[in-house]
């Protein structure tokens, strides 16, 4: 949980009469523009924003020539909003920041929409806002149009916030769900089943030896890293970040997409110690648990070392490991190797497993 | 309330094992695949979208070269989700799309991210993701990516709906909330409440003469005849979409962004009778009444008249009407002559007048 006095807001005056959201603050009038004016606005502050126009203009004609656009939305309806490691607001910028880093564009506006419920504390919203607006900071965003909604209490849960967001992609950059190819050496950024397990902890009130981190994190330097390392050579195929569904899901997407198989060796994916024991205790499979901060990358064989090399020296990538391949057989599938030295099929998770995990 | 076998679209088999939405339709796995598959994609369906990645990659270099670009997000919370004159779905893409054209852009991609309550009946979301479909065809967008969350019973309401969009602002176009300045004419598109009293009569079961009817409907066509008749001579200062707290939050946002007075004629703002009729009734003010398929334009003299008759050609400016003016005198205020002679100051709404209206 962040400082929720950044850039000195306390709670002011006009919003102190009103200690708890009400219908009124999302209905277009005064009390909006007093939520706006007092919370959103000095902890968001930006050029662009303070057009505080039905849109926000953005001038785009210098990022890019070329004129790729990588466009994403995410909604963020996780419970609890605040838990080990993280809360809803750098979730949520987080989220969609890696969304669109996934293409190999720099993420550069974001907006986003609130559906407060009636009763939210007025400092938890600021809270998280707080929290938003050192994501953005990090990352290197501005959020830059918004959004207030409020719905009756019991019709909502505290915060809902959506995020989208774009960012325009390098010129010669092509990097998608269907671009992996036999051969191609798969990787993964670190290690897997901290944002979930770090949820289900504080859910559920677990405790254990060491306690778990949510993972979020934004990614797109590191991928620019990566991108700028084989620039020359090019070679990166496709990037995902892990979120629900885990690395089973992404492994399950890119072999759809690319219509290829894929193998990898379940030992050779990194997984915290705690993470596993929580997994056994609530019979849990890691590779099935929701990340925040980690990224699958297929990669062409000649540059798999290279890249790495580049994910390890960045702060998100120190665990970064290469864990399997992609391969001619079984198109559509994906193939564990087991640390007994069989094999079996890592399917798509059928339905819930965590619920309301982001 | 469109047809639910829109491009023939019934729920099929694999969505009929859940007549409902459970928690795994959110989960990231196979049910959520199958919702996306058999009831998303087939109902948005473009190529676009079917990039089915974090992000999705649009090539705008052709746009616009001018490089400015108006992006826009607006989260949808209305109740009920189906009233007369459209639904949760068409709202969603109405009010996106009109958020980005009151910059004179026009609009071009949307995103959408659904958050559901669990228990949700598939045939009701089959319908309103038609009625999307369908807004957005009739709007000349396209929806390029999405995002579904699924919340437990009682901690949502059926369907929350963020869209989120941008498009681009012809070059040399400059409409801004600023931008109003003294001796400028104030026009309304259309008959104002149209929409908060629809809402307000079936939530309430209120039964009047004649069906008042939600305005909701895509302006952007009839800003681009605006802008058209226009080109050589400029002179379209600010547009507005009169949504939440109505002409007056409109009018007083504008007069206090652009610090000018603002002074209007109340016998000349159109109101349908049975709006009227419903709002003497209810005790409420027209003005402060929601509108989801009208503008507020403030534009220079010279071509008030000129304007004027574009907007009436338009299937949604018929009713069009020139109302007041922009004065050098208290500035930042609203002041409405009425029907007897008098005056009288148009604040902004407080706080709630009609919760969930949008």
């Amino acid at each position: 949980m962040t400082n929720p006095s950044f850039d000195g807001w306390t709670c002011p005056i006009p919003l102190k009469n009103y200690p708890k959201i009400v219908m009124g603050h999302g209905a277009g009038g005064k009390m909006m523009n007093d939520l706006i004016g007092h919370l959103f606005a000095p902890l968001l502050h930006n050029d662009l924003l303070a057009q505080m126009g039905d849109s926000t203009a953005l001038d785009i004609g210098a990022l890019n020539p070329g004129g790729r656009l990588a466009f994403s939305t995410d909604s963020f309806v996780v419970s609890p909003i605040i838990f080990p490691g993280g809360d809803i607001g750098d979730l949520a910028v987080n989220g969609t920041v890696n969304d669109i880093a996934m293409s190999g564009a720099k993420p550069r506006y974001l907006s986003v929409g609130f559906i407060l419920e009636e009763g939210l504390e007025m400092e938890t919203l600021g809270a998280v806002v707080t929290s938003m607006a050192h994501a953005a900071k990090k990352a290197g965003v501005q959020i830059v149009t918004g959004d207030t909604k409020v719905v009756n209490k019991g019709h909502g849960d505290g915060i809902f916030i959506n995020t989208s967001g774009f960012g325009m992609i390098p010129d010669g950059v092509d990097i998608a769900a269907k671009n992996a190819r036999p051969g191609d050496v798969i990787l993964v950024s670190g290690t897997m089943g901290d944002h979930g397990m770090a949820i289900m902890s504080k859910r559920e009130g677990l405790e254990f030896e060491s306690q778990i981190i949510s993972d979020t994190a934004p990614l797109h330097e590191m991928i620019a890293e990566m991108l700028e390392a084989t620039e020359s050579k090019g070679g990166i195929h496709c990037l995902r970040d892990a979120t629900r569904g885990g690395l089973s899901a992404v492994l399950n997407e890119l072999a759809d997409s690319s219509k290829v198989g894929i193998e990898f060796e379940e030992t050779k994916v990194p997984v915290n110690a705690a993470v596993n024991a929580a997994c056994e205790m609530l019979g849990l499979d890691p590779f099935y648990i929701a990340n925040e901060g980690k990224l699958v990358a297929i990669v062409s064989p000649d540059i798999a070392d290279e890249i790495l090399g580049v994910m390890r020296k960045n702060e998100y990538g120190k665990d970064a490991a290469i864990i399997g391949c992609v391969v001619e057989e079984h198109a559509g599938r994906v193939v564990a190797k087991t640390a007994i030295g069989g094999s079996r099929v890592v399917d798509l998770p059928a339905g819930e497993l965590l619920p309301r995990i982001c």
